[in-house]
């Protein structure tokens, strides 16, 4: 898929990426609900699910059911993630069709995250994206802790731009980089970007972001401007890596359309809508997220705000 | 004062912006402690008062003895905050060096808020820039929802130019843009930028952000990048408007520093000792505030943050 200049699309991770960090498990019925919700809210691509050990994450254990009951939409993708040869192997059986596979670049958190050192993890995901292409998946290839890890600090640039290239070349129709840690600054995204870019050939970068330190949208603003035009989001701004402490937080979808869409990107998402997917989550979960702009429909104070004229008008609080 | 084109000064509104914000009054040698800590962290500015009527505002109802017992300090400067002429007055009896005045762009949010009506209040604007620079004040003069007003919405540039250029005009050593609603995005703060700089014959410029919708370090990076070197900020992201529901959350003055340290400003600021603030003051209020970066000292999880190697080593939880 290519896109316009001025397009930007945002991955929803929330039900995946949110919902696995939360203890309490979603039943089905209401993720199916607030996925058809996303959708109406314009989301286009929707990681649903994680084919990861149910006895591990059972947040995640409705993997197969939850795939099986999807509304299906033209122009809406579904995917789901998966760390393991076994996970690919449930996602083939479950009929996905967009799969995103990872692995650490750093390997201290490779150990602990999935039992293999760093190269060992290289060749298993080179072989997930094998795998993959073989069953005619569409291929995304993450690498964790791209901007640092909190075990091992900083992680050589080369490195990732290393693994990227070896993803690329063994089939992955994207790569995807990861702020596991949320220590990824404006420097360093155009860095990393400049970097990736000449030596991958044309195969389209992917970033996701946390907020981990409040940086997130700087980040996203200095990616945007070296053209990156896929990122990974929350609503609501729900998420986080559950292996790595204080990682919490994906940026917010809200936030990071409202901010795309003021610097004249179009995201074809609906903000108050999406601000109600965020209020179910909150109802469900007992807590409120970490998002800013949907706490705003909240209190009625977006009206007048730049950009999303007549927002919140009439919408309920929670 | 000048700065280099590589050091950024943040101005501390956490004393003055922040605990207003809050119900309970907290007593003047709370914030003596509070503010001796501040300085230790390397803020070379404080905003540590507000002269407004102490029965609307018990919060700063302490100004004249704060003040009195405030430490000096070589290169610190502390200022208060004056809303109307009787407030200017009170600061030049109090010994105030440094000043701002400030005042509302929004005819709406001038009258609900001062009671006067836009062209009455900038005339009043002007007068205390008169009254403090005849008592030998440095005056900043601040203008506010100079991004947009939740009652009138966007507001016209060339009325916040005008007015800024009113003020210069008048004697203000430096004029304040406050995004009062924290509606500003970043092409909004290069346009507003690169509309002021020309029409102000080197009037210095600084920003006063709010982080409302999330834009808030999107939009200092989007201003240093026009040259502003000035912002005003809130250690943990204190704050808001009384006056306007909603508009909560200053920029936190750690956050800021962390990203323009990243991007290779000098602030002089050392994020650790200020984090041990925020803690006091959350200690206090009995409640967590928005900022990101001093909430990961309390999960000692800033170790291998790049830029920031060794922080939060042995800092203990609070």
């Amino acid at each position: 898929m290519t896109y316009s200049e001025s397009s930007v699309r945002l991955i929803e991770v929330g039900p995946r990426d949110g919902f696995q960090f939360e203890t309490r498990v979603m039943p089905t019925e209401i993720k199916l609900d607030i996925i058809s919700d996303l959708i109406e809210a314009g989301l286009t691509h929707i990681q649903a699910v994680s084919f990861v050990n149910p006895k591990r994450m059972p947040q995640m254990a409705d993997a197969e059911e939850l795939l099986k009951a999807l509304p299906q939409k033209e122009g809406v993708i579904f995917s789901g993630l998966a760390l393991n040869i076994r996970g690919v192997e449930r996602a083939l059986k479950a009929g996905l069709t967009h799969i995103e596979v990872s692995v650490s670049a750093s390997n201290t958190h490779s150990l602990k995250n999935s039992g293999m050192p760093l190269d060992q993890a290289i060749l298993h995901g080179k072989e997930m994206i094998r795998i993959s292409k073989q069953g005619s998946m569409n291929v995304r290839a993450g690498i964790q802790c791209a901007f640092g890890c909190v075990y091992e600090g900083k992680i050589a640039q080369d490195r990732i731009a290393s693994m990227a290239e070896e993803f690329a070349y063994a089939g992955a129709d994207r790569v995807a980089i990861s702020d596991t840690t949320g220590m990824a600054t404006p420097t360093s995204v155009k860095n990393m970007i400049n970097c990736l870019i000449p030596r991958l050939n044309g195969c389209p970068i992917v970033l996701h972001l946390h907020d981990t330190r409040g940086l997130g949208l700087a980040n996203v603003m200095a990616a945007s401007e070296c053209g990156i035009r896929e990122f990974d989001s929350s609503f609501a701004g729900m998420g986080g890596c559950p292996f790595v402490i204080g990682a919490a937080g994906n940026i917010a979808t809200e936030d990071t359309a409202y901010m795309l869409q003021s610097l004249g990107f179009d995201t074809g998402i609906n903000i108050e809508k999406l601000a109600r997917c965020s209020f179910k989550a909150e109802q469900f979960f007992e807590k409120q997220f970490p998002g800013k702009i949907h706490r705003l429909f909240q209190y009625r104070c977006v009206n007048a705000a730049p950009g999303s004229e007549g927002l919140g008008q009439g919408f309920p609080p929670a």
